[in-house]
């Protein structure tokens, strides 16, 4: 008999709240992640809440903040990422900028979700709120989220997939931004971590 | 008895084969275009077949071309416009560019259609297949098209309606330009047309 490959062994780097973290967890309860299972939640800041949403789910969490590795930030990450054997890193609202070092060493291994559908409101000082009331100022009628692979460039990887969200009457940046996590971020995130992670079991390039 | 504002009358500018100004004639006699009325074609290009379809459908088609017309084009468009007490022009195809006196003098009664959701893929030389090819480029997974009012800025008048399409495995830019326009240029065309008729007619500002 065929052996199979291992599930895709998948981080989550995190900073805050943990909604994404948080869509990633229940999908994979509800088995729509069956080709992945998260086995680390990494968070840049010690009070994310993220964090507690890691504990209460079991999975293994750890904190490496730059206010205390200045120098060695993502050499640490990288030791975390390698004791872990992961696989995949989902960043889920993580609010670090990665050095072209990092994306280049998991090229094709890091997958961002972005509240816009790229190429608008995407690339430097588009973030958080800022990318809704850019959405609104320009009046679109639709706007949404972009799930796609971390590359050098801000927001400037391959495409995995997009979804789109209806702009309302009365509107604002916090309704929109709302909206569009749940409506697109919560679902197309799950939904792109299973399909990377059978494109990664399918190739064996899984790490075990 | 409240007497009722006119339905607003409606100017179709086309170039070529005229599928948008099918669309609006197809939904003006579907009665989807309920508060305007198709009164005027008019081709840049006399070979236009959009002539042919104004012909069918038995509506007023004229030609005024930039070869005939190099110093006054815009003039002999103005004055047909005025012949035809035209309260709404809309662009279906139309390749000549327009100044900003022209746009300016009907500022907010311009509609423009273009391929894709502005602010993607919108502004100086994106037309015709070339932004499908852009699109193909960037690998995005949804498209879609875009109706907006013409002001100076190509392709930066406020928009009025948004519709997505999705990119298929396998599409070109030629499969692709057809899919936007079935799927979303033919459905938000005439549904703006009949809002921005509604409003013109709820507020009055039609011309007779």
């Amino acid at each position: 008999m065929l052996k199979r490959q291992p599930k895709a062994r998948i981080a989550v780097l995190v900073s805050g709240g943990g909604t994404n973290l948080q869509a990633l967890i229940d999908a994979e309860r509800a088995g729509k992640i069956r080709n992945g299972k998260i086995e680390l939640v990494l968070s840049s800041n010690p009070e994310a809440y993220a964090l507690e949403r890691a504990k209460n789910a079991a999975i293994p969490a750890l904190t490496v903040s730059r206010k205390e590795h200045p120098d060695d930030f993502e050499a640490k990450i990288v030791e975390a990422l390698e004791a872990y054997s992961i696989d995949l890193i989902v960043l889920a609202g993580f609010l670090s900028i990665l050095s072209e070092d990092f994306t280049r060493r998991y090229d094709r291994r890091i997958l961002n979700v972005h509240p816009s559908l790229i190429p608008a409101f995407c690339g430097k000082g588009y973030y958080g709120l800022r990318v809704h009331e850019a959405a609104l100022a320009r009046g679109v009628r639709l706007t949404g989220a972009t799930v796609h692979f971390v590359n050098e460039i801000p927001d400037g990887g391959e495409i995995i997939m997009q979804k789109a969200v209806a702009v309302r009457e009365g509107d604002d940046a916090k309704t929109l931004q709302r909206r569009v996590m749940e409506e697109a971020e919560w679902k197309i995130l799950p939904a792109s971590v299973e399909k990377v992670s059978a494109m990664m079991r399918r190739s064996g390039v899984t790490v075990r």
